[in-house]
């Protein structure tokens, strides 16, 4: 196929023509973009990074200005106190923004890695070497500090970005973009390596995740209705990141003393977060040392308990277990409620993780090895946990530096996604004149 | 989401109810297969291909007497010879089948491998390993080897695979499939670890490319025009095959004797492959030293040769030169026919690539060191050679072994995809009650 043919993408006639047409041209110039920045030195970059930190923060004001602004039109469109604790910025958030975008500059550049390398028997010179992917596409809920999270990891890696940031943090993000690319423009290289769609709301979206041929991959990163949209919406090769229904298991070889921390952590450290667990499940032999003290602790906590009946045998005089329905075991709360249930088996553990689980992060907490190497073997999940906290998963924590989402599918990148996920490879094969026999 | 929910896949109406529940539970059974095979040792994997090689010279009779059968209605049909080659069946080709699946046995298994790992500064334990991507969707044309190929690749990655062949080789593939399956049963295997989706024909290869959930991968394998449906319509991630408009650009420093013999390989020694050459690029430089000589051994060749003005002045007599089209320029010929075009630098080369290559295989033939670096930096290709002939694009040329096909897109796999690309990776994180501080 052409890489330039706009019609690709334009057969869709749900998604107006004009604005397919406006974002098709913002594609056109991300690529141009992108083009002029694969070849770009790590030092190049790195100095950009590190000038996009300083004109960040000395451009606070005017960023948390337009940043109470959309404060104000959120409260006044009655966004939830966590949408909007996710849009504020403080003029710290602003800091700790630019602060990692100098952590980027501190990374390797995953450009040039040569994956794999050989002579052949026959004299060719193979080499397998990363190259940018070219313009990745961003389609996330109003959350401003995503927005210099994926400028940055973008530019490391030598790709374009058109973003795609979600109306509620319109004015945010457009005066941090405007900051960006007048600091892309100073170090020479070019504004349109970042750019945003916002302008053309939803469809403006959708054009972006049809931008086939221009557009090489679309991260979605929000909620699971924004998620599936974009999987069913798109032509564009998608990597879907962060739906997150985690399970974790408390054998019966736990160490309930263990087990509780581990839950507790990774139930009420942070919730709404897609690494946060949403289901406990209990083996039979472990609830009766585990379970009440386990409960007691969660509602101390104000965590709403859904259980089973046999979960509810179990509770403290005055916690109250609601009952468990299949909708509680489908559930990623996101917030102060967990489902639990007791079970005969690990087996039955691994069944109802196969039953209900979203592929994300699942933990076992035992001190039996050969439980352990069989949950592990058993769940098919970006990460599996053995008595740690499933908060651990997340490309910090994991030793990836930054991440630019959790994804929880299997293809090209499965887990935290890092700068390398940001790049694909390019073979390069040198002869002297070989031909195939 | 849950990965046994069925309404994921039946929210698209086009799509016969009674059909989708059909696919979806051989969906199922493929998923319960797959589970099964996941944790098996290389070697009984191993044993498997021997035992299906075995069966399958066994069985040679029944085998070629079923693709008799395909090829007569193939023929009544007017399907074309070169349809007609790929779909028959020698014994000959039966024994290359299953030297093919002896020669996987060979092969590492990339199941288990420890991709990257380390001790955290916090004690945590974190590796990251390959496991298999669990069930594999294959829709390609009438190719009864390719099915032999595709069930040898899926087994020794541990992956179950579903098959939709091509209604022409309909009995050559269920032939096929009877014996591979009862010899998977015999070893001890589920026979679910292939199937077919063929009988539901066409809408069961949609319903199939929508199993989200159930199908990891769907890898379409065939002409543009299928892949494109199948990116088109699917929900289930796809990797893309196999379209390559290949180019072949003659720098003003190549020498016109090495330039000669790669062009011809590229263009005649075997056509209608991807990895053919489609369309060859001369600088002006070079033309008069190179284009009679290599237009008079094409045209010698049997090839139609469609060129630009500015190559017609250099066709020796005798030698008809068609007018070139921007259909020409667009077209992947699998025929022996060539684009011709002579440009001025080799950064009107790379533009004419951009503009009309296709991301598969590009390549300069060169004696400039500078030349061959800023082609192979520029050109956005899986693969990209320097005085070598783009027949090479292939993973058995390249060394991984068998090729389930030559991805041209850049995520997760780019370039000839053997085994390992048949894998995903899980990260597993041992503790000692670790929590997030």
């Amino acid at each position: 196929m052409s890489a330039d043919d706009p019609t690709m993408s334009t057969d869709d006639k749900t998604v107006d023509d004009q604005v397919t047409a406006g974002v098709l041209q913002v594609a056109r110039q991300a690529r141009a973009a992108a083009q002029v920045l694969a070849p770009a030195s790590r030092e190049v970059k790195d100095r950009a990074l590190w000038a996009m930190a300083d004109a960040l923060v000395a451009a606070t004001e005017a960023i948390t200005v337009a940043n109470a602004a959309d404060l104000a039109a959120g409260r006044q469109a009655g966004l939830s106190p966590g949408l909007i604790d996710r849009l504020e910025l403080t003029d710290q958030r602003v800091a700790d923004s630019a602060e990692a975008l100098r952590a980027l500059a501190g990374l390797d550049d995953p450009v040039g890695q040569v994956v794999r390398g050989q002579t052949l028997p026959n004299g060719l010179l193979v080499r397998q070497t990363r190259v940018p992917l070219g313009v990745v596409g961003m389609i996330y809920e109003a959350r401003p500090n995503v927005t210099v999270d994926a400028v940055g990891l973008a530019l490391k890696s030598g790709n374009a970005c058109v973003l795609r940031g979600g109306s509620a943090a319109g004015r945010t993000n457009q005066a941090i973009l405007q900051v960006l690319r007048d600091t892309l423009v100073r170090q020479g290289l070019p504004a349109d390596l970042v750019q945003s769609v916002d302008q053309w709301g939803r469809s403006g979206a959708v054009a972006l995740m049809r931008a086939r041929g221009l557009v090489d991959v679309v991260i979605p990163r929000g909620g699971a209705a924004l998620i599936a949209t974009v999987v069913q919406q798109a032509t564009v090769p998608v990597i879907e990141t962060g739906v997150g229904n985690v399970h974790i298991y408390v054998d019966a070889a736990a160490d309930p003393d263990m087990a509780r921390p581990i839950l507790m952590n990774a139930k009420t450290q942070r919730v709404g977060v897609c690494n946060a667990a949403e289901t406990l499940l209990v083996h039979a032999g472990a609830a009766p040392a585990f379970l009440p003290q386990a409960l007691l602790e969660l509602a101390q906590a104000g965590v709403r308990l859904h259980g089973d009946e046999r979960t509810a045998v179990w509770a403290p005089p005055g916690v109250t277990i609601w009952p468990a329905t299949d909708q509680d075991w489908a559930t990623e709360y996101l917030a102060l409620e967990l489902a639990v249930r007791v079970v005969d088996s690990l087996d039955q553990a691994v069944d109802h993780i196969r039953r209900w689980g979203s592929g994300h992060t699942e933990a076992i907490v035992t001190n039996d090895l050969a439980a352990a190497q069989r949950f592990t073997a058993q769940v098919d999940a970006a990460a599996v946990m053995v008595n740690a906290s499933t908060r651990f998963t997340d490309g910090g924590q994991l030793g990836l530096g930054a991440e630019i989402g959790i994804s929880t599918q299997k293809l090209h990148s499965r887990g935290p996604m890092g700068l390398t996920e940001l790049t694909t490879t390019k073979w390069i094969v040198i002869g002297a004149g070989h031909v195939r026999p």
